[in-house]
């Protein structure tokens, strides 16, 4: 893609930069705050399925040292995008930018192998809402090359043993999603649900699920974006200017 | 019982009362938070699974005019209780206590006649958690005598179709909840969680499902007992005290 098609976006954690097209399908909060929930611990090998520009192991490797991520992406633009990003942040030797179709990746990386899954899949059934007339931004939205299935299926196989897959997507498939985790002996552990407004009902649920565990559930306190008088919450801040806020990640480099 | 192992207890709310006995298992949060998240008309048939002294319909029947209940009750001194309070309350045209088992009550009742199952069961497996030295509180608390499946499949058996079924939980057992759920063919519609204080992990989860539905799980608001000052938040305040706060109910009498 041409630089003049991208913006060069800073993300305010540990000098972290990330060119994204300015057309299609850009970061949102839900990347954000996935890549802020997620259990991750250093030197942990992560796998993303479905990067995009590579959002979340750019945050990711901000919050936890020595990690070693694969990432697969299907539209080569982003994920020629996202090894880019690695380069411009020194990141070539932690992450792995792999172009390709993540319901048999599986079969191409090393199965029962990682600690950490994580996924911001596309979150509509096709043709579903508003639809898009950006293809690229089609793809990363609405399940046209995997569907929740596969995604949580894929994470299974990945995983080792007590590895965890972290996925955020929409309320209204909490149920589906539920079902999906427990048919793959994910057993959910944790759920956070995000409501733009403590008055609001929840816009997005992220949700953290153990292989083979039988650790109890636990629903944590919800993520409110907004306070009453319509500016970010102290977590909101903490998540999107953790520089600014003079709040420590959790792992130095 | 005696009158002196009692405490007659203000319901606030249409000048209900309610006699429950001063020790073993008293209705608490959990109850009233139910009997205010069930969706609930004018005129529908109701069925209550567990009702032990009869609080959730005491509410119910002030909050929508002309219910037609049916109350399980295993523990007789308890249903005995239950049938008192109808009549205290003038509900005894309304409200009908069966002492019985709630797991083959639907053998008794009209099969696939009921807009609305609502049910506060034992939260805990028999012998986990710190047990209690009152029989009566164990088999209100503990699956003694009932099991989650075999409530959500007599509710599933007692419902119309597009019928509900209002459920409140611990949310450790949300998993098992939805998978129970949709293998009744109840699809989750609505879940509420409830936070002690905005800033704490829940404490009960609240959920409605829907016989034979297609419509879209909405996870709302969070409920928020207490406010950063230790106070009841507004909300609270108008659930306990709907008459002081001068909030009408859903439907007048």
């Amino acid at each position: 893609m041409k630089t003049e098609e991208l913006t060069l976006d800073d993300l305010l954690i540990r000098g972290r930069k990330m060119w994204q097209p300015k057309k299609g399908y850009r970061m949102g909060l839900d990347t954000v705050l996935l890549a802020h929930f997620a259990t991750v611990f250093p030197g942990n090998t992560v796998a993303d399925l479905g990067t995009g520009v590579g959002a979340l192991p750019l945050i990711l490797t901000a919050r936890a040292a020595d990690l070693k991520v694969w990432a697969v992406e299907i539209q080569e633009p982003l994920a020629e995008l996202a090894r880019e990003n690695m380069r411009l942040n020194n990141l070539t030797g932690n992450v792995n930018i792999v172009p390709g179709d993540l319901t048999t990746i599986a079969e191409r990386w090393q199965q029962g192998s990682f600690h950490l899954v994580v996924s911001n899949p596309p979150y509509r059934k096709p043709g579903s809402g508003k639809g898009s007339p950006s293809a690229s931004k089609r793809i990363a939205t609405e399940e046209i090359y995997c569907t929740l299935s596969q995604v949580v299926a894929t994470a299974r196989k990945l995983l080792r043993p007590k590895g965890r897959f972290a996925l955020v997507h929409k309320p209204g498939r909490l149920g589906e999603i539920i079902e999906q985790f427990v048919e793959c002996d994910l057993q959910p552990v944790r759920l956070r649900f995000v409501h733009p407004r403590v008055t609001a009902e929840a816009s997005l649920v992220l949700i953290e699920g153990e292989k083979d565990s039988r650790r109890e559930l636990t629903v944590e306190k919800p993520v409110v974006v907004y306070n009453n008088e319509g500016e970010y919450t102290e977590e909101m801040k903490q998540i999107f200017y953790p520089e600014k806020s003079g709040v420590k990640s959790q792992e130095p480099e």
